[in-house]
This record gives C-alpha cells, sequence and structure tokens, in this order.
C-alpha cells in the first residue's frame, strides 16, 4: 500500500529477490492506474504491475500480508481492516510505534483511531523484540533515526551503564529520508553542498527513541536528539554521547557490544569508526564505541532506506513467518 | 524585478561589490513584502530591502536601470513600460534575444507583444557585440547554454572553417540552471548520483544558438543540441563538435582563439582541457580545442549563474554606463 | 586476482549471492595478507579470507575459475600460466580484448606477451558473441566505455543504417571509473561540484569500441570519443552521433532495438530518456534514440562497475558454464 | 609561503580583490618553479607569478607581510626568521595557537623551537582578541574547527552561564578542510555519498579549543570534541551541547548573543538554524541557540576556508593594518 515513494521502491527491489515472496499487487491513492515501471524506471522490465487504488476487502482477496507505506494517520485506518480480514501487515507508518495515545496525539497532533491495539503491536526491531514479532499479525516497522539510536544505546542502558535522562543522539541523514515528495528544502541546489540541523528538539522520532528504550530498560529515558540533513542519498549516522554512571573502559564495552548482538546478524560490532558508505544499499548496521575524557561516545551507521525502513520490513516479515531472518538481505 | 530566484540572487551578491550601484528596490509579484534576507538567508545583514510588488512606473522614480529576471512572457510587457518611463534595462528573460516572431512564438508558444523592437535590442554578449550594447536602451541578456556554445563556436564560423548545417552541441549543466522552483527532476534524490539527457532535440536554447551565430557570421546555422543535468550546483561545460572545410591544425585554431578573444577580458582560450570548477564563481569562460581523427572538438567552460546569467548581465551593465568592463566581476 | 580494487568489491559482493560459487581465494601483490574485511570494510562479517600473494599454480590448485582484476600488461602473463593449469578466466584487463598486437602495442605502450591468443578470445559483451563465449576458455571482459557505445550502436551498424565513420561517442563517467588509487584528479574537492572532459582523443578505449563495432559489422569504423569526468559515484551514460545512410523514424529505430536485443535480458530499450540512476547497481544497459535534424542520437546507460565490468563478468561465468545468464544478476 | 594548498589558493583570490594589497611573491619547496596558474587553473590570467623556493631573508627584502600556509613545525623556523628581519607574519599552522609549549609537543609530537615567543602571539579571532591582534608582528590565524566552536561557545562561558568541563562539540566539515594532498579517505569514491566521524577524542583542535576558551574566560574548559566529514567542498556546521547552571532562556540566550557580537560584523546571529550554504565562500560565522530539554545546542555554520582560514587571516591583516575590518571581504 503506497507504492510511489522511496520506501516502496527499495521494498520492490528486495521482495524480487525473495525465494518465497511474489508481489501481487501495489496500491496507490490516484486513479490513474500508471504502470509501476512509469513511477519507478529502474524496475522497468523487472514487474509487470500497475498502480491500484484498492480497498483493504479487495487486497485482502490477492494476498496473505500487506506491507503499508503510507503515512502516520492515513494508516491505521487501513491496517485496521486488514487485521480484521486476516491478513499480516507490517506498518511502514508511526501508527503502532508508541503505546500510548495521549503522547502519540501530542505529537502527531491527530487522535488516534486505534488506541486499544498499540500496546499489543510489537516495535520492529527483530533485535530486540524478536519472540513478539514472531507471533504478532502486525508488526510498527521503527523509524530510520530510531533504529540507529536504539540499535547504539539499547546494551548501555539495558546494563545500566549511563545516566539516562541526558543522552545526547546527534544524528546526520541523506536526503531521501524526507521522501519522495519536492519541497525547497530537498531540492537539489538548496541542500546539495551544504549541512544544516532541523527540527531540532522538535522531531517526532525524539519519544519513539525515549519510548523504545524505555521500555526495553524499564527506566525513564530522555534523549536530546538533533538530526541533520547531509547532501547524500541515503544513509544515517548517528553519534550519541552519554554520561557513564561509574569507570567504563573501551574495549571492555565493545567486546559487550558483541555479546549483545551476538545473534543478530545484522548488527556488526566493529573497532573501527562506521561510514555511512560501509553500510550503504545493505540491512547491517554497525556500531562502535569510544571513551573520551569520562564520556562514551556510541557511533552507528545504518543505511535509512534499507535496516532503516524497507530491508527492517523483509526482516520482521521473515521472523512473522518463520523464514531465515536473512532470506533476500545479504 | 522577480528577486526570489537564484539569478537574482547572484546578481544582487554582485551589485553590492559594485562602486558604482546602489540596490534600491527589489520586487515580486508575492503580496507579503518578505524581507530579502528571508527569502535568501545568504544575505542576511547585508541588505536592509524587502520585496514589493511594484509596478513599473514605481520602479522608474527609484532607480536608472533595472535588471528583469522574469520569466519570458512576463518580462516583455513591464520592460516596454520601463522603456517608455526612460529607464535602462537588462532583461534576463528570452523575450528580446530573437528578432524574428514567428520563430518566437513556434519556440515559446506565445504571441510576441513588443514584435517591431525585437531586432533591434542587442544580444548581450559583449564578446561580441559590445558596440550596440553601448548604445542600448535595454539589452537581452543571454541565455547559459548559448554563451557557453557560441563564445566556443563563433572564431570557427566567423573564419568560415567548418561545416555550419551540422554542428553538435553536448552541453552539460548543474541544477541551479532548472531554477528555484521544487521539481521531482531536480529533487535531491532524483537527480543526485546521476546523469541523464533532457529536452533533446526541443530545447529553447537550440534556436537561440543557430540564430546569434548565425546572426555573427551571414549563413544559416544549424546545430544538434543535446543538454545533460549534472549533479553539482553551477557550471556548464559544452562538448561542441564540427567538421572542418579544409585542413586544420590544433595550435593554429588555439592562436586563432587568442587572437579573437584578445580583448575580452572573460574569455580565456587556454591550452588545458577546462573544468567547469576552473570558471565556477567567476565570470570566465575558458576554451580550448582539439582536432580528433579530422573533427574539431571545442570545450568551454562557464559558471551558468554568473557568465551564464547575473555576471553577463552586470557586464553588460558596466558597458552599457561605460564603467569598467570588469567592474566588481573580479 | 587483484582484490583491493573496486571491481573486485563489486565482484565479491555479487558472487557472494551466487548458489553455484564458492570464493576460494583472494589475490593480491602486497605481502601483508590483510583480511579481506580489513581492505573492503562493507564486507565486514561476509567473507573470512585474507588477500594472498598466490602464483598461478596455487590459484589452480584451489579453484575451477578465476576473475582477473589485475592492469593491462601485468594480466597476460599470469591468465598463461592458469589457462595452461587447466582454469578458466575471466580477464578484466585490457590484454585480450584487442586481436592485432600492433594496434594493442601502439596503443598500451608494451609488446604484448600472448599474441597468438588474442585473436581466439571472446569479446565477453554475451549480447553480441554468447556462441563463442559459452566455449571459451578465457574471455576478455569488456572496458567500461566500450560497453556502454557498443550496444548503443552496434543495431545501427549491423543493419547498415549509419555513416561507419564519424561516429561522435560523448560519454560520461562517475569517478570510481578511475579506480581507486588516490590521484589529485580524483581528489574529493578537486572533481567534486566539477565536470571536465578528459584523454579526448587519447583514450585507449576508442581503439576497442571501433575494433569489436568493426567485427561485428565487418566494416571500418571509426569513433571520435570524448570521455568526461562527472562527479558521483558510478555510472556511464553515453550519447552517441550518428550520421543516417537514408531517411530514418525515430519509433521505428526503437521498435528495431527492442527486436534486436530481444533475447538479451540486461538491455532495456526504453522510450524515455536514461538517467544513469535507473540502472545504478545492476547488470541493465537502458537504451533509447532520437533523431535531430536528421541526426540520430543514441543515449545508453550503464553502471560502470557492473555491467560495465563485474556484473558483466559475472554474466559471461553464467554463459560459460551454462548457468542461467541473470543468475546472482537480478 | 606555502602556495600550492587551498587556503593559499582562498588567500590569493581574497587578495586579487584587497585595493590595499599587492602579491609580490609566492613560495613553495619544490624547485621546479611553476607559474601559479598551473598549479591553480582558476588563476589563469589573474596573477603573473611563478612560485620560488625562497628564503625568508629573499622574502624579507620584497614584501612587509608575509602570509604563512605551511604546516605546523615547518612554520616556526621560518617565522622566527621572517620576525627578525622585520616582516609581519599571519601565521596559518598551529605553531603559535597555544601558550603552553610542553601541551603543544604533546599533541604535535615535536619540541617547540621558540616557546618564548608563544604566549605573546595573539590568537587571530578579532571577535576576542582584536586589541591584541592591532599590535601585534605576529598573529595565529585560528584553526577551522575552533572558529567554529569558540565563536558558538564564548559568550556563554563569558557570562558563566553552563558548566565548563563536559561540553560537546559536534562538527561536520567538509573535505577540503583535509587538504590539498591525495589520500585514500579524501579519495572521491571513498568520501563521496558517506559521512563518518574521524580522529574521536584524538584531533589536535581539541586542546586549542580548550585553551581558547580558557584564555578567554580564566576557567578550566574540557569540551568532547567529534569531528566528521561530509561529502561537501566547503563548511563547517558545529552543534554543541552545554548543560546550563540555571534556569535559561531561548529567546533571552538569543538576545544576549546579539548583544555579545554587536561590533563583530562578520557573526551574524540568527533566528533560524544555520546552514553551511549560507555563509559558503563568505567570511560571515552564522550562530543560533536552542534549548532542548534543559539542554542548551548551540549551531554555528562557517566556511572552513573563509572564516576558518583565509578569510580570518585578511580580516587579521585589516586590523594589524588598521584597514577597515571588512576589507576585501564582503
Amino acid at each position: 500500500m503506497g507504492a510511489t515513494g522511496y520506501t516502496a521502491l527499495e521494498l520492490i527491489k528486495l521482495l524480487l529477490r525473495h525465494p518465497e515472496v511474489e508481489i501481487v499487487a501495489l496500491t496507490t491513492r490516484k486513479e490513474d492506474r500508471p504502470h509501476v515501471s512509469s513511477v519507478h524506471k529502474q524496475l522497468t522490465n523487472r514487474l509487470d504491475l500497475t498502480l491500484d487504488n484498492l480497498t483493504p476487502q479487495q487486497l485482502a482477496e490477492k494476498t496473505d500480508c500487506v506491507f503499508g507505506c503510507l503515512p502516520h494517520a492515513a494508516s491505521a485506518p487501513l491496517v485496521m481492516q486488514l487485521l480484521e480480514a486476516g491478513i499480516r501487515v507490517v506498518d511502514f507508518s508511526a501508527d503502532y510505534r508508541l503505546d500510548d495515545p495521549v503522547l502519540y496525539s501530542n505529537w502527531y497532533n491527530v487522535e488516534h483511531p486505534d488506541p486499544e491495539r498499540m500496546p499489543n503491536v510489537p516495535y520492529g526491531l527483530p533485535e530486540l523484540f524478536s519472540e513478539s514479532i514472531k507471533e504478532a499479525q502486525v508488526v510498527a516497522n521503527p523509524g530510520c533515526f530510531p533504529t540507529g539510536a536504539i540499535l547504539a544505546l539499547a546494551p548501555l542502558l539495558v546494563d545500566n551503564l549511563v545516566e539516562s535522562d541526558s543522552i545526547i543522539v546527534d544524528s546526520k541523514t541523506g536526503v531521501s529520508g524526507a521522501g519522495r515528495n519536492p519541497k525547497l528544502g530537498t531540492h537539489y541546489p538548496e541542500c546539495n553542498e551544504s549541512i544544516a540541523a532541523y527540527s531540532v528538539g522538535q522531531h517526532r522520532h525524539m519519544p519513539e527513541i525515549d519510548f523504545v528504550l524505555g521500555k526495553v530498560t524499564g527506566k525513564n529515558v530522555e534523549t536530546i536528539f538533533t538530526p541533520h540533513l547531509v547532501p547524500m542519498d541515503r544513509g544515517i549516522l548517528t553519534t550519541a554521547y552519554a554520561k557513564p554512571k561509574g569507570m567504563v573502559n573501551e574495549s571492555e564495552l565493545i567486546e559487550r557490544y558483541k555479546e549483545f548482538y551476538r545473534e543478530s546478524p545484522f548488527v556488526r560490532v566493529v573497532d573501527h569508526l562506521p561510514a555511512t558508505k560501509d553500510t550503504m544499499n545493505t540491512n547491517y548496521c554497525d556500531v562502535t564505541l569510544r571513551v573520551v575524557r569520562g564520556r562514551i561516545i556510541v557511533i552507528s551507521s545504518i543505511d535509512n532506506l534499507v535496516k532503516g525502513a524497507s530491508g527492517a520490513a523483509v526482516q520482521n516479515m521473515n521472523v512473522m513467518y518463520g523464514f531465515d531472518e536473512t532470506t533476500a538481505l545479504i
């Protein structure tokens, strides 16, 4: 659902490689039924489908599983109907990521149409929540910034090694994170050869990071989140700064992270400083740590369209259906 | 007039350095009277003016000279009124570049409102038309692609060295050439890390190149013009291919070009292959020639916003008012 | 062989997806035996091999098939030994692309060590030479620019539709085409935000294009080849200009191309103007044609590291071993 | 001195616009006496000088003022000789930025040859040290990162508003900051489309920031400095995080900054979030502040080659010679 954007394109490319999947329908709210290859020229000769304005009921007749690439608020009402029809859903929107309807409406400026379900939908990071994802009918695919930040910080917080109320998360993203809708801020001559912070203290991924880290650790987590727009297509580098509660040792921290992610095939705890190019077009998240003047710096790198969106969605589907977690992703 | 775009911004920055110029007014068709520094943040603290929706009459009361940064068709009617009020004008639009109203309406799909004046307005390339620019009340500032192509080819055609009916002009431009209005094709993740041809055989600069080269040489000139969009902010590289009428020698051609442009301070005939970076943020046009398998290849480089637009406009104003041609431009 | 560069990295990534291939050894002429993931950080946790300085004999004991990613002149002597040991080879170097040792030594400034074999080694474009590739023990993997140019021009020349002695090939490549060795010309602040032509009339891919097109058509083909360096990682756009011998029709030409490449899964004859982004990270070559003022313009797009190098190598291997031609490539 | 790099090129372009300056000599340690336009093609026809291997004595005979663009350790011995010969010097190297020879040798791994002079050389930020710059025979031109960080943080520390021992400075720089010497890390296909941190906790600009902020405030300042390499030519964005000692108010902080920099023509305290494009090719530093969850975030933007290097050098020279501070810089 919602096949015109960048996450849909990336998802289609991944699913075309998946041996257990057949793509049977693509939807759009537009009415002119364009062929997918006219919307995404990269798909020429690769997929012979039009984009149709299908109802959830029509979708339910065609498929077992739906990927929802719609914006928040537009997504939940359709997800509700799909679930009723017995379909399993991976939802890219923010609608089921938080579990508190008040927090949701404060940040998204809209009432949540399905508040009771919110606490029961697993957050789609298999590295932390694979047990509940396995059984779920619907999974909330994570936001791109939260993916990089949560994977970077979870082990520190789970082990209770750092103060949880003043973590700084300085993130840098490529421009595809802003979506495919042309705006002045993403017009090439405006953002090329320039870096700037945006939505400082006001980005909706800030409460998402706090909520998920709080859920994992049982503590109140409060981050200061500063996203920056970088002149490149893809990639998120997260540089997080945390204050340790006691003495810490850089190499022991790295070892602890390797242990923590031992069974997570897509988290690579590395000794070198990650670059977004190392994870570009992959589902990997590279992480390392440094201790500088008594502060812990955690740096992580992902591709915002893969591990930060469509790759994670396929990974979630693999877990939901009992396929090997890495199918179509390596 | 029309101060919200990239050529206006570049023009303002150049004029702020010009010792003989004071900027007294900026216009827009919008009604909210924004301060120039909210439209162009680069100008913060540098120019204290709002953008106002002024009539030509209001403008005429404030100034001696107007730079028109409006699109074709929108420009001529206002230029006509300014001229009537005794103002001198440098017009960035295409409205007075051609001298034939039929050719104009064929390519621009609109009737020309001021056809009689067309043949009397000089084309604003001082390298070729400085005598008529000196005396002119209005000058037609050249298109960006034509500037690079005409300066590259004029000496060959003036000397009658090449066939004039099958010249190939393969041009490559930075994205600012497409203007400041956001569209899908200039959305960062669409055009970054990609090069493509566009408007092949249909670009309005093709008849402009032909017309001006024809005017200079008295011959019928016909080019095959292929523009390409390159992932960079600024710059036009033109690679032109011409068939010589007789034997040609590379170093003699380069010497001839040096002679031809001896009194043109902004044309640098060089021995090395020009890169657009060498002319970036300058009013220079770098040119060189190569002979390969009996064909002449001429390569020129300009900055599309400076020599291809606002720098040329200041150069024209300098010539019109008898200032040193290079004032504010070096 | 020669696993430190960009073509080797791309090849490894493709082969890791190939169900019929196991990578058993990587070579380098360096002596410190680095792990592949220290040379290519993208391969962390993906391949557990060191780079070793192995002789052809040592290689022959480990494998059936070798991909040679060495520069010209360094490659042929090793290929000769591998062939003697019964190994099949896909050679990325230029050593076996031409069939004339004199032409080779004129352009490469070195005597060819294996001149007798030259005419018997098929040129590795399966779109044109699949029959001989099937049976070959060694295949000459094509140059990146020739791939784009030959696929663009072959149908026109095979059908004898254009003059063969004055074809202009204006090509634009991303910077990875220059290899991984740092030089001033590929230093980021030198080539970023700039486009320039280089090696005009002197590039070694010019005789390669001529030779292969001549071989396909039986005619003497002479192109004027102008490569340009574009500020992007990957991709080659080729804009070729040819003079038709008679009347031509744009849509008939496109139909003829579709017919010509009907059985070539990686050539997509399209109606729209190709962008390199459409073929980025794929083995596709997109092609279209336009007729402007009686000239034919053919435009093709490839990824220089995939269809222009490592993807083509895997495609050749697939043909050599009877695997499906698209295995690991879609 | 040292005219082959990017800071020298930028300096020459600025000085060519300076009405009080004539450039009389350029030096290099190379012996082949290249013309400046062969080293910097942008300067073709603009400056007719060769680069010569001149001694300080030879320089002293030609000029009153020398700009030293040499690396640390190479610079001080030559500066000493120039000062002895009565020449005034703006030194781009780090040799006179710190005042403690032990701190210097700890970070630069070399004994300082001129330790007595160190405490007497003013740090070339006229915004903070104009009085001593006026009288100085030699000025230590600041490092690029320190310029952005110090201008962002000085008012907070001078007013004693924040804790001084745990300030986080997360900086992002364009690639020209790495100099003109080609290396793998600045090879286009390595750093394009990628962002990464480097030298975390080990960059020599960290003690420089601490030292200068400490000098301004009389306190012990300790920052955690994390530089990142961004795929763009120029610009440094600094995002600094400080813990206030008491209650703070965002708009009051911005007002206080406006007051602090009231007489600094190149610091623009703005309300919007700065982008490096707004200061590109200018000597401006744009600064703003935000308060998020009780933390102060200060964001500054400069052009690393102008305000971060050559523009600052011209500004220092203007102050030293009593010219208007903005001459040649606006």
